[in-house]
């Protein structure tokens, strides 16, 4: 093939995709709009234009058309011809349009179909405290999964074949060994802690104004650099982020009217998503290579942001001044030291959206081992409430009482969404190897957030991680930034040093 | 051709339709969001989807299926086969069609890159005080909007081509008559006003907390009967009001620190345009028919409320007290009656969106005579600041000394809004007519609104307007409602009474 008709069809493809992200933009669009303002009423009929404009995306994304373009780019030949972007697209693309197109459509629609069902089957059984009513889709959903994975086929284990939807490269047989060494310690120091003294924390669990919380939640965005110019700030009832674009990154969170702490660490979780997606360089507008780059690496910056920086003491030593003047007679009598070991309570509980820095880790991984086990045909449906409630006793010492707090706590199982909690920990894990490279090239970096200064930190986030958005891999980022692969030793460090000094251990 | 066949025709017919209206619904969602909401650096890359989206939808509209469906449709035997909505459906797609089609593409692309682009010239230009900068790109608009008409084709006068786009039926000769006696008494009222004494309206403009403001909106908002669970109210730099479909209905208003008047009846106003939209019938959601039936009868709801309703003496009888709530201060010592003169103070001015009632007509009879000569070839661009001046000081007696305050101060022009206008008091002069007609047969509807009560007032607009959307054409709107066709006279008779009684002539 003659390297004008590749350059040529290298354009089209370029062109086809730029259409599709515009579509897609405007899907995502439509989707905040249904998550953050839409009336009551107009949902059923907005459901049905999302559905529209999804279809067609997914039309574009599995036509021959796109078959053409990938089959002549994927080349050897055309790939070297290209430039990064274009083939970091490519691939990209075709990661997708393999994975989907080798799926018989009338198997897709029936999965789909079933997913959609499976949600409010979820929801009932859930309110009625009864398993038995999501037995049945969930083990269809399993079923349907273990199909797709030999359809897609794997190397080692078939679970691999989900957790790498989520997180390209990643394998059971490495995440057995990140997860080992961090349940052990965490298991372990989780008994220590959890023997020391109570910490008082009332002062957070008191009425706190909304109206005065989205403001203190707006000037943490300021302070922090959030930029109001390319986004938003709006209030849901499920807070999240979503990158429409560089220029138009959109986050909210949600206010109680009895804890300060739900909306304030929300937001500046929820900001460490939105900086990593306003900072994606501009060159890769118009490609689905202008997001993040994985589950995990995202989450690593909302945690990032929320947990090592939003919690830690430094950060208070500068914020916690602004924190009084907006809440006085909460915060009477109160000190930072009071404040910060507050804020950073561990308590052994069952649910994991409540869970505490060091526990969470562990509603994550007795979750990845009931999925790996479900995916293997090692356990079955049936068997999951009573799994759950042992595996959560061993890990975190507590035993559910009710479905509703145990087996049928998340949404995310009737979505089809297996290996998809893994990113959750993987977050955590990333974001504590980053931050142990980072103080290797800023060492006054914490002196630095103690003097209300992020600057420092955003700039190198930027330049190892913001600004590559898919460009690179997960792996590709890991290794650029800390000099080696994924590694849980980072995390179980800043636990241990964080929790033993805050409880004296 | 088989009745089969014009059923099935029908059919896919529809379902086309229905894919078209879901896509103008994901359009108008990202333009409410561009007008509302976007953060500023987001506007140029959305602006590229909405680009992409509406040029999807002119394909669809214009495609060789469209003409297809409409080819076997549009026939008599077939028309008689269809139910009601499908034909009228077909009706009002075969308008849109035969006008599209008829354009050469390349004409019509001409025709929107200089719409474009003259929108920046006439900012330019209104700013610069240089009409020059902005002559000759009205001067093309010009010449291709009568390109256009020779297209389309005219029975008398080539204006009529332009008058109908907006309201169907509408001609030069029926105009001319329409608003030959509203201008004649307009004029002759208007003198007589500005003759008798001031009245005090200083308590209107000092300081009013904007969320004080927002606050009494909303209260106004809930009073009328907008519903919320099918809507949304925001704010923006330009009020306006948006039906994605009727169960998802939003308005907008802008709030300024030192006037109430401005949110108060911007915010009435709008929702005279949103309560139209939130009852049209849901029979006709997924076609084109999902909409009002024009732009002005759409004006006429606007009008009827905000001035009719909301500037009428029974509605403070009922509302002062709670304006005197909200505003204490403010309102120390004014009565409700020298509150219902000071909204209704009438006084001659350059620019139209600021006219009081009175006036307001006289700034669209005098475009309406400026465009119709134009469009016929009477007068030339070059000369309208001079034929501007001079009508205006003619009709309403003051003569602009900028063009920014004259023939410059409307964004319409550059837009290629020629023959929009008159919409405006076209809902002036249904308003009137159809509130005779209520009257009639809610003689005590003016108790009722004194006493807060609204229900049987819109029950009545429902029932005549509302529910029909666009399935009914003006004309037979105000057939069944009224008993007449269009007619000024009750304009008139309503202006003259209200505004004698309140100046004492």
């Amino acid at each position: 093939m003659s390297t004008e008709k590749i350059h040529q069809t290298a354009n089209d493809f370029n062109t086809y995709v730029r259409r599709m992200k515009q579509l897609h933009e405007a899907i995502q669009l439509i989707q905040w709009d249904m998550s953050a303002l839409i009336p009551k009423q107009g949902v059923a009929q907005r459901a049905e234009v999302v559905g529209m404009l999804s279809g067609d995306l997914f039309q574009m994304q599995t036509s021959d058309q796109m078959g053409e373009y990938l089959d002549v780019l994927s080349r050897p030949e055309a790939m070297e011809l290209l430039d990064p972007i274009t083939r970091a697209s490519v691939l990209d693309r075709k990661t997708e349009y393999d994975r989907d197109k080798s799926i018989p459509p009338e198997k897709f629609r029936e999965y789909v179909v079933l997913t959609q069902t499976a949600e409010s089957a979820w929801d009932d059984a859930k309110r009625n405290n009864d398993f038995e009513i999501f037995r049945p889709y969930l083990e269809q959903i399993v079923a349907i999964l273990r199909e797709f994975i030999e359809i897609w086929g794997y190397k080692e284990n078939k679970y691999d074949a989900l957790l790498s939807k989520y997180e390209p490269g990643l394998t059971v047989a490495k995440l057995d060994t990140i997860f080992g060494g961090l349940r052990e310690k965490t298991i372990d120091l989780l008994r220590r802690v959890t023997e020391q003294k109570q910490v008082n924390r009332s002062f957070l669990h008191q009425p706190f104004p909304r109206d005065v919380q989205y403001r203190y939640s707006r000037h943490m965005l300021d302070a922090l650099g959030f930029d109001f110019s390319k986004g938003r700030f709006d209030e849901s009832p499920h807070p999240f982020a979503i990158g429409l674009n560089p220029n138009d990154v959109r986050i909210t969170t949600f206010y109680y009217d009895n804890d300060i702490t739900a909306s304030l660490f929300g937001t500046i979780h929820e900001f460490g998503h939105a900086i990593y997606e306003q900072n994606i360089s501009h060159d890769l507008i118009g490609t689905f290579l202008c997001t993040g780059t994985s589950m995990g690496i995202h989450e690593s910056q909302s945690r990032f942001w929320e947990n090592m920086i939003g919690r830690g003491r430094e950060f208070w030593q500068h914020h916690f001044a602004s924190l009084v003047e907006h809440f006085p007679a909460q915060f009477a009598g109160v000190s930072a030291e009071d404040y910060f070991k507050a804020i950073n309570f561990v308590e052994p509980s069952l649910i994991r959206v409540d869970a505490d820095e060091l526990t969470y880790n562990l509603h994550i991984m007795l979750r990845y081992e009931i999925e790996k086990d479900l995916i293997n045909g090692k356990i079955e449906v049936k068997d999951l409430p009573e799994i759950w409630a042992d595996k959560i006793e061993e890990y975190v010492g507590v035993r559910p009482d009710s479905h509703a707090t145990g087996v049928l706590q998340d949404i995310h199982w009737s979505g089809g969404a297996f290996g998809y909690f893994s990113s959750y920990s993987l977050g955590n894990i990333y974001a504590a190897q980053l931050e142990h490279a980072m103080q290797k090239e800023i060492p006054n970096y914490r002196e630095q957030v103690a003097a209300g200064d992020v600057t420092q930190v955003l700039a190198w986030m930027n330049e190892k991680v913001y600004k590559h958005g898919k460009l690179l891999t997960p792996g590709e980022i890991m290794l650029q930034a800390t000099g080696e692969e994924i590694n849980s030793e980072y995390l179980v460090a800043y636990l241990e040093s964080k929790f033993k000094e805050i409880y004296g251990i």
